[in-house]
């Protein structure tokens, strides 16, 4: 069991220095932790998992953009447990070598979700082609390596100044607001909370049927009046027909009546699984 | 209002020649049917909207990687009408030059879901690097104009034969069944079904709260014992805490029991809107 005044752990994220990711850490944890780059999100479960890492953090919703499906299908693959949620503004710029103009630019490359987030903007440019990339600072780190002079990425300022690029235009995301929630995953879930204190406690578990069924296990919480922020619906891989349901409730996992709620959840459901209970962050 | 026996019309799809979309629009409505391939999803939506075709195809969801976000985005951005749905089997290729080896295939570009879907191939050739593409069948056309032999590309058998391409590997997406379901849209509603024809109705609505509001609305169906078949969440763009639901309900839309829950649902949620009723297809 990990408490929050355990010493500092090596958090992992998913990108490169410069992330989004890696800053929403800094940001909430300290700018003197240290921190693990990884390839892939897969890899940052991995890198928990395998000890590399006493901390992941990993984005689970856009307000522009909606839901980051893969980090939950990799909560449910892995055995990891939430720990912590934080939100972060996230502001685009558009990078590239310095001495290179806006009209020069024929390619954007960056993570998909920048490049939606980011819509508008890109809608504005002629002949200019966006191209995915894995992430936002890898992006960056591309266009520096292979000395493209025709090409940006569109990322954060702070990878724009560790790889010595140039901001040729800022906070070029639509409104209104881009904000990002990121959980923190641990290999042990954190000690249990005082039932009063202000938690989450996120959960999934799977439905048969979306009618009897799954009515009487949203029942267990909406007639207890727990208070719900987050519902999220996923079918059963390679299955069209059984659903999983990711559920967030604003209240700790130790307060009776969330207790009362899973018991209940227990005899309906094929399956449930706690994900974690942790400090409930302010949206921004 | 069209009908189901109104002359052919020209189908828009996603993609180039090839493309899943084109083939599941041909394989249900006639080989012989006219298509008007569209760089985007959201130029299908717009060359209905402007009548460069009658009918648009968009797949809405993958037995193995879940639901297609952009269209349902795309669906609430526009105010076209779901005339159709049909599903179909994906068999996925890895499609190269003739006389290309395997062991040379250094890139492999696809579609981010048709990537997703062959993750167990693809995470068992060493050194290959996957990018992703706008759609299957423009990643084959992009690597034969190129004449690329160290690449090749996730596509289509039908989209390896017209672009005069080799298929290097059948069938290598994951198991178990790898199904698509699609939407047929048209820019006016089917005429009214019989209300004991077998149909699917699908509708939007939106929530403020995710416990008693939420709780209430989806009431009006489980107390009718209205079979719901697909439940998909969205935060409302711009803000973490209102949301949208999209359900699918297999009834049609005249059944005095969908409409008393209609009636009832539009005094309880903020916003309502019917996307479409139209015949069900059997589940492949």
């Amino acid at each position: 069991v990990l408490r929050s005044s355990d010493p500092p752990e090596v958090i992992a994220f998913h990108g490169e220095p410069g992330a989004f990711s890696e800053a929403a850490a800094l940001a909430w944890l300290g700018e003197k932790r240290a921190t693990l780059p990884c390839p892939s999100p897969a890899e940052v479960f991995q890198a928990l998992e395998a000890g590399r890492a006493g901390r992941g953090i990993v984005p689970i919703e856009h307000s522009l953009t909606g839901s980051e499906h893969r980090t939950y299908d990799l909560l449910l693959k892995h055995r990891l447990h939430i720990v912590g949620e934080t939100y972060l503004p996230i502001a685009h710029c558009l990078v590239a070598h310095p001495g290179v103009k806006l009209a020069q630019i024929r390619r954007i490359y960056s993570h998909p979700q920048a490049l939606e987030q980011c819509r508008t903007f890109l809608s504005q440019l002629n002949g200019v082609r966006s191209i995915p990339e894995s992430n936002t600072s890898g992006a960056v780190a591309q266009i520096k390596k292979r000395g493209r002079m025709d090409a940006a990425a569109i990322a954060s300022e702070r990878a724009a100044s560790l790889y010595g690029m140039k901001v040729l235009a800022r906070s070029i995301e639509d409104p209104p607001a881009n904000i990002t929630r990121f959980l923190l995953l641990g290999p042990e879930p954190l000690a249990p909370f005082p039932s009063k204190k202000r938690a989450e406690t996120s959960l999934v578990f799977t439905v048969r049927d979306l009618s009897r069924q799954f009515f009487s296990c949203l029942s267990v919480f909406a007639l207890r009046e727990l208070p719900l922020t987050k519902i999220e619906t996923r079918p059963v891989r390679g299955r069209l027909t059984q659903f999983l349901f990711y559920l967030d409730i604003a209240a700790p996992l130790a307060d009776p009546n969330v207790e009362a709620a899973l018991a209940q959840l227990r005899e309906l459901a094929p399956w449930v699984r706690v994900l974690g209970c942790y400090p409930e962050a302010k949206r921004a």
